[in-house]
């Protein structure tokens, strides 16, 4: 029997080998430069450790110890991230030199990066009458996690570099349900409450002070193809929100025409194809509902 | 170049500390009551092999040396669940003896809990026609996840303990897609089935036997404001429902004076913000759809 | 005060020991055939090793060692998956022998599932625009994380093993929000998008070619029970759809005999409970939204 078994898995290697060529789209032999996922999340950790000091990472830091803490980390985060980047500029062909040039100007966008994060933290606590206090929305809101990990990959998606801020975007996205492209420009004091179910399009722009809540998609119409009748990338093809716009619960907003002017607000559950005037309301006419008796003997 | 890349990171160093001082909202320094999310976590973990003993935790287990097993996790968690409690406490200037005080009469609490969850599963098994075995309710579901976690968190929540039933919650929610505030009170033989998108908001009230599926959302209306126009917290802002309640996929329930009344049954998708007398069906007009030939050759 | 405490702690372990033989359905004493959910869990890490070899698993992988690599993977694979499945078969007073017999007979559809999964991973590629190579659908996408595990789960519940096909699945819907019971039945180039709140039921039938967006239910209508009043399982309670089906986002089909025709198009937000043609759009008739003027100065 175990010989049985053993030319089972023998034969089986075979016809694995051989679909790995047959199908190669799904193997990746040979090659270098894949970036490595459990790389890059340690980064990110790490990258959460620099821009929230004494809440996440190292637990013992004073304003004494900061800076040399810091200065570690750094150096540690910008050896392992200059080598990811490394590896994933080489699906543009170019060379790892680049990398070095872009994970410092990366490292350089951090302070910009923090003062957003702050502004988010209170608009987070602002937003939510749940909230106790700030240091709630750091450690538990869902919605600052996955906007502070978009800021972050955003950054690195405007120098261009391939793959890893969407492996860092869609770890977002199983940790909160919430799931940004980092394309999307986004402005400051965001904040998305509950958020699971939110889908924010590739090339959507969110001005300042903006609300969205669970469910909410600001999507695509229809995806224009060119004259080979392939999807055409990169055409904005997701909305627009000017500064303090509110979204709630399940409400969809798709084309890259559509505006929702300044101050408006467009209520749970509207499906809206146009765009809206500065200072409006947006809202679906209260749809009928219709009681029926179940004819049970009340209890 | 070396030299070069050292200076860049002793100038972010210096921007980044300066960052510290100048947004202190997203960092932590020189204070020591923060809990510490791995060991809260910890604690979770411990008590699934308290209240599930043989699905969670040891697997070796026998009646002969469950009391044995059950003593020495016991102590581990109330040692370690005590000093998060006294961390946690200090946001409310308490002393840590109430810590020990609070550990204990929630360790008190475990029992009750166990007797919720064994009805809580049996409403899983009995209103899911995909299940095959009440252990797979246990093993699988995310609906049982999370309102085990809920029912531990809302325990700590009673006591007023801060911070830790949140982060206890929004563990559940990345796990489940289920997010239930630890404040709202749930009674027995609770069900949600799949509950990827539910949102339960912190005041609403459930009665004995409900079931809600995915994308139920009860939550608040508009959220009062005091009269210097800051978010009244604590306020009662979602909606009740009366015992043998269902709500069914995606439907919206809105508000503090909302009662869905005993027995009664709210369809798919339904946005409500009045209250249902008991045993009632409500059920939004069926929309009349439209086919429209896509005008292809037929294959 | 520790002499109260321990005493407090014997009493507990009292109560608890009590509770778990009054409340026997939340233990899982003196029994061994319980799967262990981390096993699983390994066996379908090393699973996506093989399926994927260089992209998930071990990374130095060339066409020469990938053979020796392979089988390595795969002895180790069988052992653990055998055991499991002995363990598992006991639901069924089924005798260890048969996991063995399963356990090959599922290793040896290995070569078909890549089959499939080459072809999901093009269809991700080319229905979504935001997609800059094949690799980023491997790496990144949930969809196609769910749609593998699927496929993986899918085959064990072919063979009726009990609770591993779930527990791969539940793992799935944790990391993706995607849920998609093994039982249902889904043909060659499926593409999920986004994916948060999919709810894909037991019963239902996918044909080739076709795509799926976040929010999407294929779900029951209601459940038939039988003449005591206990839910029937295993019936046909979920729908079909053909080849070449697309359903945006947050549509609801229901029901065991509605069949969507193949070529057809179901628009965002859709309820559908009743069968469509061939080639048809459906939609709803677009709800007339109204704007109210918040009456704000304009800034």
């Amino acid at each position: 029997m175990a010989r049985e078994g053993e030319s089972d898995i023998s034969n089986l290697v075979d016809r694995l080998a051989a679909s790995s060529v047959e199908h190669d789209r799904i193997q990746h032999l040979s090659s270098t430069h894949l970036p490595n996922r459990d790389v890059v999340l340690w980064v990110l950790e790490q990258l959460h450790g620099v821009l929230f000091p004494g809440f996440f990472g190292a637990r013992d830091l004073t304003e004494e110890n900061l800076r040399e803490h810091m200065h570690g980390l750094l150096e540690e985060v910008r050896g392992d991230l200059e080598s990811q980047i490394a590896g994933a500029l080489r699906y543009h062909d170019e060379t790892p030199a680049r990398a070095r040039d872009i994970t410092g100007a990366f490292l350089d966008r951090l302070p910009e990066i923090r003062r957003l994060l702050s502004l988010d933290v209170q608009a987070a606590y602002d937003g939510d009458p749940a909230a106790r206090h700030t240091d709630e929305a750091v450690l538990c809101y869902p919605g600052v996690r996955a906007v502070t990990v978009h800021r972050i990959a955003h950054e690195l998606l405007k120098f261009e570099v391939p793959l890893i801020p969407r492996i860092m975007q869609e770890w977002a996205h199983a940790e909160t349900g919430i799931d940004i492209h980092p394309g999307a420009t986004i402005g400051e004091s965001f904040f998305i409450d509950h958020g699971t179910g939110v889908v924010i399009g590739e090339t959507t722009v969110i001005g300042r002070g903006c609300k969205v809540y669970q469910g909410v998609t600001l999507g695509a119409k229809s995806f224009p193809k060119d004259e080979r009748g392939r999807l055409k990338r990169g055409v904005k093809r997701h909305p627009t929100l000017e500064d303090d716009v509110t979204v709630y619960a399940g409400a969809t907003i798709l084309g890259g025409d559509t505006v929702i002017g300044a101050g408006s607000v467009v209520n749970g559950g509207v499906f809206l194809v146009q765009s809206v005037p500065r200072n409006h309301v947006v809202q679906a006419p209260l749809v009928e509902i219709t009681l029926r008796d179940r004819g049970l003997n009340s209890q």
